[in-house]
């Protein structure tokens, strides 16, 4: 049989990525980067508000087809490889990023009256404008419906689809107004390659609707008509405009429309599969059972796993989302993540060092002399939020321990610790609630390159670190979502799983835990914990114990500089 | 009557200073700096342990005679000056720095075999690595001898002379056996210049022997032999070697001897004031009456008041101490201090953002846009231990309220705010126990040269921060101790409070409390005091606010931000 080929597309945070993939192996044949060029790396700010974070649609649009077509020319130059042999696009994004649309699915921001507001322009996941609307949702829905809140760990979001809706209603109601519907990134693109124009037609994906729409099969998908109006009438009515089903990964998209066949230079009428998250089908990139957790570790992280649908799983307070379907057809999808983890070092070393890639580079060095509990040290991980499990983005930072003596690498070194922490708290409350871990895989930029970090997590979490094979797991998710929507007869595969098992790999070198380090990383995680449920409220009993802790740093700090040095 | 002038001499950290003053109003008409040669900026550390910091005695011989030639000189500019005018000396130095000299008091340093011992040199008052001593000097006074404890505010701490002496009976037993006496820094200055040989003949100042040493007229002068003897024998025995009284400053410490008035040009037979430390002194020059704090703000901060010997002054808790005649006689002086105020900001600017005074500078001028409260920021002023009113060495610093926004500005402005938190504790703890405090003047580097820290003094603390006329009033009030020591009819003066009155001074500008600010620091005052009562084990009833704590600071900085900027 003739070689096939998928393309992933994963839209980040400052740029997207298109890639071409083998369906046979999941080999990379071809890859391009397009870095956004508008705003600050990509991202709108506003000067007066550090919590917005939006996005010009037409870097997405652009980005599309320069991105594929890079992809593709790089492909060319394998003599078997033709475009032709493409046989599905898969596409994921970040998320939530709602952004307004018209009667035909043209974003607001393309008209030239909405160009310079910044309300009309995608609002990016780490858009955090919206917390008052978030919290109303959450006390709102806490009364009227609390159905809606057990599968998301208790809390909406303010990172989330409605809190994001309701809050442009509120302080640009005429871009609320002008809006025909709002799209998901992850939806938008794949209508784009589709060619549709009703926004009612746009097969939306049950990722995003799950995970941050508060849609749910349960209750008829999206919340009731009644309780949107509860919190604006406008809201209400926005739901008729939005859609009545979403899908898994196993109902593709549509097909490659010929206006961008003809754009890509690629088959028309070839599929593209549903839109989902760069999590999700990271996860599927990264080779996620039921038993995995993927961790996804970036300037933020996700953490995936998946349950099957045949499997009693509870809610799990504090995770950020339990949706049939939302990483593969078949399985619940478990989604939890950390606000800030590659931006608390990127926080240190470029806003408070003034420092560049040289100085991260400098500081992962002298961090990594240092032992556990060296420095004295121990931070809060909540810089931008604490996603999971505490789900309250207006936490912040706190960093303890610190003494006249104490350097850049040594809090360059904590804020490492801390997220690690943070993902230990995660998997805790996991296995608590009766979902199994039994090996952890990670994937993104960190994984791919910080071994010292990989070494930190594996010591905190006294768990073997797995690396994926891939460095494009979000890709390449898409890829093999593409390839499954493609199907077996056209060279893809009939169920994720085998697609998996022949696309996805793992690296050899995995970073084992170090029994010395992980006993100090214990006594540290208790005390991080202290902090943790005391600051986040989760349990001030706690408290008394902070009276001490100052003291305990020390003494544990004292115990390991005398303690022979651990051999390497 | 011509014109008399008195020397002071001002031991500090890194160097020793040496003034030339007009007894008739206090005009400086000489002055040299010396810096000590030996260690870093005069410090002897050891890599190994940051809590250490000594200094080689024979910095302080060499900077006696270079620091007075040179402030000689520079008087001798002035036609009415001349060397025989000279009527007195004064010294004060820092505190507690105990060296251990031999039977001839010279310092045990001085001496080939112990040059290299650390031990042998100057334990310079910031070492901090008698802490197991002073915790379990505390601990067994509280059992056996709480009468000890209560007017030093119920803790011992590491920085003072029995926990040090201990220590070096423990870690250097060579060295405390081959002393035959331990000397303050601020009696051995005075021991040379009036040649003193025989470490039982020197003069020691109460200061020094009262606020460091538990020397007490109430219970016959330094503490019991059985008291000694149970900590170890050997101190015990140690007792025997020290003195048995310890003079207010209305003694001197004896008369200038032939050698070293031959060595300085001055005239021999002069007297030489009792020594005392730089900040009772320091508070003399500044002009310090009852009702009056004076405040002393340099790397750390010193804060005396005086109280008549007629008031009923009770114990206060968490106060370093409270001692007849430590400040001038006739008065109870009463000490009070912050362990970290410029030295936290040069933590942050040398230390961790690796700058210079340039940067100092740009700090400033950014930290002084902000307005109270903006930041977000919290910190806790604990970088070097609390000295009051937690009276504990090892506290460390807390940081809480950064986002992935926080600068290096913010962190600046609120590392000035801490200890301004941190002063106004001490104040409340002052009155809270019928010390009245009418009045602040401040002295020191930073009262002299930053007006944004002075600004935010006044605004925390919600009063006018007035400036001691002198720069150097640690120098002033030795020279003015000298005047007294001299007597009217050698052209000194009788009692203090005259010399005083003619010889020292205010600034004339004041900085005044701004009603908006003084609003927003009392909140965030308010939120200091949660987390120095909790993690300081104050009150941890407290605790359960930290659950709120972050909310509260974001909630400040957004309305902070709202309102119209406060007019300058």
């Amino acid at each position: 049989m003739a070689k096939a080929y998928t393309v992933g597309l994963d839209y980040g945070t400052n740029s997207v990525r298109a890639v071409v993939v083998d369906c046979a192996d999941g080999a990379l044949v071809g890859t391009r980067v397009f870095d956004y060029p508008s705003g600050e790396r990509g991202i709108l700010l506003d000067p007066a508000d550090p919590h917005l974070a939006r996005q010009n649609p037409a870097d997405y649009v652009e980005g599309l087809k320069q991105s594929v077509l890079g992809a593709l020319a790089e492909a060319e130059r394998n003599p078997e490889f033709s475009p032709e042999r493409v046989i599905a696009i898969g596409v994921e994004t970040t998320g939530s990023t709602p952004l307004p649309v018209d009667a035909h699915t043209t974003p607001l921001a393309f008209h030239a009256e909405w160009r310079e507001h910044l309300a009309a322009h995608a609002w990016l996941w780490k858009d955090h404008t919206a917390a008052a609307q978030a919290a109303a949702i959450t006390e709102i829905a806490s009364v009227h419906a609390p159905q809606y809140l057990a599968p998301i760990g208790g809390t909406y979001s303010s990172e989330w689809f409605w809190s994001k809706v309701w809050r442009c209603l509120e302080v640009a109601p005429e871009v609320f107004e002008a809006a025909a519907s709002w799209v998901e990134l992850a939806d938008y693109v794949p209508a784009v390659l589709t060619g549709v124009r009703d926004p009612a037609q746009i097969k939306r994906g049950i990722t995003a609707a799950g995970h941050k729409a508060l849609y749910s099969a349960a209750w008829g998908g999206l919340p009731a008509k009644e309780f949107l109006a509860r919190l604006d009438p406008r809201l209400g009515e926005l739901r008729d405009r939005l859609y009545e089903h979403a899908y898994a990964a196993d109902t593709p998209a549509g097909l490659l429309c010929p206006e961008w066949a003809g754009i890509l230079g690629l088959p028309a009428g070839i599929p593209v599969a549903i839109g989902s998250f760069d999590a999700h089908y990271g996860a599927v990139g990264a080779g996620v059972t039921p038993g995995t957790l993927v961790k996804i570790i970036g300037t933020s992280t996700c953490d995936i796993a998946i349950a099957p649908t045949s499997a009693e799983v509870g809610d799990v307070p504090g995770i950020c989302g339990i949706v049939d379907g939302s990483v593969m057809p078949g399985y619940y999808g478990i989604e939890a993540g950390q606000s800030a983890v590659g931006d608390l070092l990127r926080w240190w070393v470029d806003v408070v060092c003034e420092g560049d890639d040289a100085l991260h580079v400098a500081l992962t060095d002298e961090a990594a002399q240092l032992r556990p509990g060296e420095s004295g040290l121990l931070a809060l991980d909540w810089n931008n939020g604490n996603r999971t499990i505490l789900v309250d983005p207006r936490l912040t930072g706190l960093l303890v321990g610190q003494t006249l003596h104490t350097n850049r690498a040594e809090v360059y070194r904590a804020i490492i610790e801390a997220p690690a922490f943070g993902a230990r708290a995660i998997v805790e409350r996991l296995t608590d609630h009766g979902v199994p871990i039994e090996r952890i895989v990670n994937c993104g930029g960190i994984a791919e390159k910080n071994p010292l970090f990989m070494q930190i997590y594996a010591d905190v979490l006294g768990r073997p670190m797995l690396i994926a094979g891939s460095p494009q797991t979000p890709a390449l998710g898409g890829a093999i979502a593409a390839a499954v929507a493609a199907g077996g007869a056209a060279g893809g595969y009939d169920s994720f799983e085998v697609a998996q098992q022949r696309m996805t790999s793992l690296k050899e070198h995995q970073f084992v835990p170090q029994p010395e380090a992980q006993a100090v990383y214990d006594e540290l995680y208790g005390m991080y914990r202290e902090l943790h449920d005391v600051f986040g409220g989760l349990d001030v009993s706690r408290a008394a114990d902070l009276s001490t802790l100052m003291k305990r740093l020390l003494a544990l700090r004292e115990r390991v500089m005398r303690e022979e040095p651990v051999p390497a």
